[in-house]
């Protein structure tokens, strides 16, 4: 099974890859007035939803700072 | 208008980042047979779904490594 992963920044919590990107852009001339970022994986297992989100917990995210969702790709 | 751009790797090329939470998984006792990573822009902006696709190939991708998608969001 395929599942599929986002991780996204918890609002309120800088996102320095998107801040360089929105800077880069309006650098070029884009017109542009926030960009975020978020994290893909695509995770090819036997295992379970619920054990995906469960390597999300141990190991794809920190609590602190990041959201995630998991759903069947 | 708000976009999501999808930068993910082209077939064959090799995905560091998606090879080390493979590896990571298994280690932490996880069965998994393949992770794969993307990156996603949400781009907040008043220009065209075609301004969006120019940023992509100017800026945000690398058309030797990516593939990319473009979607409003």
């Amino acid at each position: 099974m395929l599942y599929r992963v986002e991780v996204r920044y918890k609002k309120g919590v800088l996102d320095p890859e998107g801040n360089a990107a929105l800077d880069a852009l309006r650098s070029l001339g884009f017109k542009a007035d926030a960009v975020a970022t978020a994290k893909v994986y695509l995770i090819e297992t036997p295992s379970s939803q619920k054990d995906v989100e469960e390597m999300c917990r141990k190991l794809l995210t920190n609590p602190i700072i990041h959201d995630y969702s998991v759903s069947k790709a």
